[in-house]
């Protein structure tokens, strides 16, 4: 039996191991139970708390360590220096990880041959205590581009083989990165962290090099980059944390305690929280419902790029909030005006348009689902709808929502994530005592699995013919 | 400087450390960066996430192990054993865990000796690196009572020195142990699991020797412990997890992808979650926005002994959910009538009295809340209104509360938790397109701190003839 879980975030498999050895233990068995760990995911908590019991579960766990010095980019951590010393002595310095924390240990110095592999599997097969066997390898092996490119080969597309330079163009992630080159040159207190993913927002090799020491990438340490941004802002630094939406969700007990307890005002951007189609594993529609919970937390959802710029310039010069800003999945769209907004006015709504009877709140990502809504309440209904712009998905404009009720009877929220616990919720449970009728739209509560958008979309009914429809049963 | 955080959690001074060490550098400033850290905090993955990070600092940061050889209970995990080495060969051994992520290492025999502290002190004061010094002390040192009976004195509430032992009664931990105490004996199956906080739960010395193998302590792992009894439940056996409200936050992304996703037949027995006059670091408030809002989670509020039993029984048998079972956080109430209920159809909740015009959600925690209120309502408004007990968290009842609408104006929702994410705003969103008035009762999102409990529930309005006010102007 082989792939007995569905996982696709990293430092779990020594943990999940543990529990199917327990499992074998307690029912009699004698089956070989063996988990494979890259040397990236070594730097995980789950991966180093399911170490530690493994170790002590005085029963046969077998567990291959797969290090090819490298992480999703380039490894981080006092581990991996270890890790060179043994592999720098085919495994036998005194100094060892692994057995400090009470494991048998083995090492294969060519681990991409499948002999050597063989010969040490047999070895350690039907052993009765814990084992590492630690084998070295090469990333990308046999795939001279991948070879010699490792990170961009970590994750790509297909295709890429044949891709040839395209010229740059600006994107939410240029105009980041630009941002905040620009900042720290003038402001030595400016870092920028990521935890083991910078390819995925665009902080290139370029941009680390330039930023310096300004740029820290933790490893894959979820956990430990709210920390850390949490304290760097408490001690008067200013840092900018970039972290994909899948992942966030290794931080809910940082973000409330470590950060948000602490009003610690560091910058957290948001990249890849949309629905979309990707794989069960790395959905990006739970974020908001998980992180518009937590005390104290900011959470901005900008709409276009100088909303977004705005935003960011507040957000790292003040001094009284944690902040976590959506960065919108959608091409980039520009206004070509500045915004002067005050950000610090926390939860002021823009209001966009002033209509009558329906007021529709279309928050980041889904503000041009909500614009091009209310052409379509023109063309089929007859009547001006109102047009919001939430701006803040952690809070209500109570203000504004209250005087809603004089001239409107449908208020309609759309947001780009799962709406149980999110931000609509929220609306319709201020709205319960009246008469104001609320309606929510936005993903459903599940994994969804490589669904098209057009598919989901549609589900959720997230398009301007189905939701007129739904405005017409409201009257 | 001192104590520069709120923090109440474990395992996270490493990390906060570090960025505080950050900030100086940045700054250009040369001050000492000092954490302290106990040797149960250890196995906590925030704890190794820092420590990996803080030994490639490059600069000055000194880590405080203060290790007692004593988590909150003992200490679990192979790092352990390392630890003993270290304190037996008064820190000479060659296998060390700390310099293996590549630490300077100190070692101070008697850690409670403050003259050999402050040689110590002197020799590593302004050091240009990370270093760890280990020192060895007694937990409860001074105190007899506290140093023979370390976990008990872990924490206490004042006065338990003149404790006599008095008789015990039934509550909801006695029932616990005894049910699975029980169960484990007829069936080797059942595997009790504790990450490090047995005694909050009534998991005595003498239940877990009873158990003997069939429970585990995973240390401070609570990652860990979900992803563990994912794998035990998806392998045939049958993990009954206790956790504290307040800890189960760190394990967010663990109940997302390692357990739900996976459709873990786990059971998960969450305790002391509810509106509490805690700290602000060890509130039970969060746990149901949390938890309700990440699929196929079935999350279950027993409101008395008899559904609380029947729905353990439920859960540890069914293969096709993860369950949480939310233990009642008030004095046992029994009904002494078995409780028949299948828990198989997801989200049925019990009307338990039908009546007009107003329909009340009590759940769990608040279900005699509940009760209470339909008095309050006979005697002041003289209509008998509904009473449901919801059962289910997360999710909706959609074919009862679409039968309220024929007679009922206004839905009252009770829940012990906080109000943004959970269970009444689904409620409120439900009825969004409809006439139906909601109210939702519960509390503020904010880190409340040691506030009285009457204070809270009149802030919150979480009181009979508050609520009959509301009721009045809604109408």
């Amino acid at each position: 039996m082989h792939d007995t879980f569905k996982i696709g975030h990293t430092s779990t498999s020594v943990s999940l191991a543990v529990g199917v050895a327990k499992a074998r233990d307690l029912a009699g068995r004698k089956e070989n139970v063996i988990a494979l760990i890259g040397d990236g995911s070594l730097s995980g908590g789950e991966a180093y708390e399911g170490l530690n019991n493994a170790a002590i579960l005085n029963s046969n766990i077998i567990i291959i360590v797969n290090d090819n010095d490298m992480s999703i980019a380039i490894n981080q951590g006092g581990l991996y220096s270890n890790l060179k010393l043994l592999r720098d002595t085919n495994g036998t310095a005194e100094l060892n990880f692994f057995k400090s924390l009470g494991f048998d240990y083995h090492y294969v110095s060519d681990g991409n041959n499948v002999k050597m592999l063989i010969e040490k599997f047999k070895e350690v097969k039907d052993i009765n205590k814990p084992v590492i066997v630690h084998i070295k390898t090469l990333k990308g092996k046999g795939l001279p581009q991948a070879e010699n490119n490792k990170e961009k080969f970590h994750w790509t597309m297909p295709g890429i083989l044949n891709e040839t330079q395209s010229t740059p163009t600006e994107n939410y992630y240029s105009i980041t990165t630009d941002f905040i080159l620009q900042k720290a040159q003038k402001d030595k207190s400016i870092v920028a962290i990521t935890p083991a993913t910078p390819g995925a927002y665009g902080f290139t090799q370029d941009f680390r090099d330039k930023m310096g020491t300004q740029f820290v990438d933790v490893g894959i340490a979820e956990e430990h980059a709210i920390a850390y941004a949490s304290a760097l802002a408490k001690n008067g630094a200013k840092p900018i944390l970039a972290i994909m939406s899948s992942f966030v969700q290794r931080t809910y007990d940082q973000l409330s305690q470590d950060l948000c307890l602490n009003k610690s005002p560091a910058t957290i951007l948001l990249f890849w929280g949309a629905i979309s189609e990707a794989d069960a594993t790395h959905l990006g529609i739970f974020d908001m419902s998980m992180m518009c919970n937590i005390p104290n937390l900011v959470c901005l959802a900008p709409t276009n790029k100088e909303e977004y710029l705005a935003m960011l310039e507040w957000s790292t010069e003040q001094t009284e909030h944690p902040v976590v800003i959506r960065v919108p999945f959608i091409p980039i769209k520009a206004t070509n005006q500045e915004d002067n907004t005050d950000y610090s006015k926390i939860n002021k709504s823009k209001l966009v348009s002033s209509g009558e009877k329906v007021a529709i709140l279309g928050l980041g990502n889904f503000f041009e689902l909500a614009q091009n809504l209310t052409t379509k309440i023109k063309e089929t209904l007859g009547f001006n709808a109102t047009l919001i712009n939430p701006i803040y998905y952690s809070g209500l404009d109570k203000e504004l929502l209250e005087t809603l009720k004089n001239n409107h009877k449908v208020v309609i929220t759309l947001e780009d994530g799962i709406l149980e616990g999110g931000f609509g919720q929220k609306v319709a449970s201020f709205y319960g005592n009246s008469d104001m009728k609320v309606l929510n739209y936005g993903a459903e509560k599940a994994f969804t699995d490589r669904e098209s958008l057009d598919e989901l979309y549609t589900k959720f009914r997230l398009k301007t013919d189905l939701i007129v429809e739904d405005i017409k049963k409201s009257f």
